[in-house]
């Protein structure tokens, strides 16, 4: 099987093919040179992670899925499983699962032993365009998401179009989020034509052409994460839109958003500030509300004061020096370091919040 | 202040010099971009971890001391603890103690935010001659010792082997374990004569020369490190005594013996275990054993039986392939990946476990 791209200078490969899956034990075979363990979740486990783990003939740790369990307890647990079935350095983990699952096996994978090596399988588009694409692990803190975390490359990302049949339609639109982050961030055109393309038909549940979708995003994320891996410039262009949507997740205690659908709302968050500055304009702006109000609807959130978001915009990571810096979208491209008062966030936010509740986000244009 | 060497390509300066400590802010001014940390224990914070706090015009937080607050716990509170005061990429952490709390540091900073730097102030011996160089980071799980860590090194290393006068008489002699371990493994001659020398004088609390002693020993474990970062291959060298160190620890609940203790038994244990199988005579392990005596007395373990001991034999993560290698010494050196049957290692353990009673080690060469 012949790698979609490699990440970066000396990253790991990305396979992406209708049937990758089915070529997985070949492929770990390659890798690996002690024992293989799976770790999944509730949910893919018996739709996917089981299956896997049969294939390589080896044991399976079902982690309890959901946002809400990607904590400390997840890694803990997946350690004394590891340690209980005589894990060893040299030993190959394999993820399969979503962002989630990949996130906290890769970080796993990291400390485990002082570092094993890993391979992520993801089964959701958000896993597929961007969890697994950078070497970045993690998992959450009361105080916000990925405040724990290190970069840590898996040795391959195997990824199947065809598993995303099994995704409810929430998910998958939340996952195609990330795609059109990606269409905002690149230059224009790069995959703005695919994804008006086939957008709205793989949003709608036709997988006909979801690996190029998939794809297209897949490598503006490797493009700019091979640039800057370990995220000190312009790989800072990829959390756009996560300030805002970050906050909301936490705020509501990762239980009321998918992380795609508060990223939807941080961009739309964003492209309204690009546009009060006058980085981008009205015109410029309907294309993306459509496209991102086609993978909706999000969940509302007009009951949640803005007083209760403010803690966790300035306790975000990406901040510097003490001053709450946002990535703002612009023709072609973002621009980094924005400081932006928390009034006009604020200002912002009163608008989103009030069309979360009838769904119009083309009336804040 | 001109450090006494690098450790390794690119790694850290280490500066030791009695009075290190005062130039320790002109040093971390010249590493700090951000804000600065210290965290100490609350054994060293009222000596030194203030002190080094106040000088650097910076908050300090003190973890509970002891090898049994090793645990996720103490990174967890770290965490919390900077977040709370508004860490941001860029800032610096101070590690201010014993190799517990270098380790524990040192892993904080490798995941928090995804990786902040950090500056290692060891205060014994231990800390100084051996968890400081290397930048080996983790922490401790049930099922034994540093089953978590991270490989992250410190900006720096600053010792000051003034602060020693602070340590009491049984942790210092602990640490120079660490040293002995140093002289069995060097090239024969290199640490030798030094430790001939000075090592009973600094058991006893006479600290003229023990800048000498810990140069000397850090420069052992400079080079091997130096020569495999990622513990692949002769950093293994380094794991003399440990095999066997750690099992004492983890069984007793890392209550009874301090790291170094733990270490010099399952030194005493690899000096027989090479004996019985010819790689060394009873002349080689006379000195040794002297040595060795010279630093206790132990613990007695005498009430611990080897069936308590052997699931944490087989569970070090230094084994590969499901046995149990152990690394032994020989003239002038160490061979790796001995593999020892476990009646071998009870028929030594129950010589060992007898002597704690009578501390009568030569007894057993």
């Amino acid at each position: 099987m012949r790698p979609l791209l490699t990440v970066g200078e000396g990253g790991p490969p990305y396979y992406l093919r209708e049937g990758a899956l089915e070529a997985l034990p070949e492929l770990v075979a390659e890798l690996a040179s002690g024992a293989i363990f799976v770790i999944t979740d509730g949910n893919v486990g018996p739709l996917w992670g089981d299956g896997v783990a049969a294939a390589l003939e080896t044991c399976c740790l079902q982690l309890p899925a959901g946002e809400e369990h990607k904590r400390w307890t997840s890694v803990e647990r997946s350690l004394l499983w590891l340690l209980s079935n005589g894990v060893e350095r040299g030993d190959l983990l394999v993820a399969v699962g979503g962002g989630v699952v990949t996130d906290l096996v890769g970080f796993t994978a990291s400390v485990a032993l002082r570092g094993l090596d890993w391979v992520a399988v993801p089964t959701t588009v958000m896993g597929m365009v961007d969890a697994a694409v950078g070497g970045k692990t993690g998992f959450d803190l009361d105080e916000g998401k990925n405040l724990v975390g290190t970069f840590w490359q898996p040795r391959a990302v195997v990824a199947d179009p065809l598993v995303l049949a099994t995704l409810d339609d929430r998910e998958r639109r939340a996952g195609l989020v990330e795609a059109v982050k990606g269409a905002i961030i690149a230059p224009a055109g790069t995959l703005g034509r695919r994804l008006d393309d086939h957008l709205q038909a793989l949003a709608a549940g036709d997988l006909s052409h979801a690996g190029e979708v998939v794809g297209a995003a897949v490598r503006v994320k490797a493009e700019i994460v091979a640039a800057d891996e370990r995220e000190m410039g312009p790989r800072a262009s990829l959390n756009l839109g996560h300030t805002l949507g970050h906050a909301l997740e936490a705020s509501t205690g990762y239980r009321r958003f998918l992380h795609g659908e508060a990223v939807a709302i941080g961009l739309l968050g964003a492209l309204l500030l690009a546009r009060d500055r006058g980085m981008l304009d009205a015109d410029d702006l309907r294309p993306w509300f459509a496209a991102l109000t086609a993978l909706g609807p999000y969940p509302a959130f007009d009951d949640l004061d803005f007083s209760d978001l403010a803690p966790f915009l300035t306790r975000d990571k990406k901040r510097r020096d003490g001053r709450v810096r946002w990535v703002l979208p612009r023709r072609g491209g973002v621009v980094l370091g924005n400081e932006i008062d928390l009034d006009a966030v604020a200002a912002v936010y009163a608008g989103l919040a009030r069309a979360s509740r009838s769904q119009d986000w083309a009336a804040l244009v």
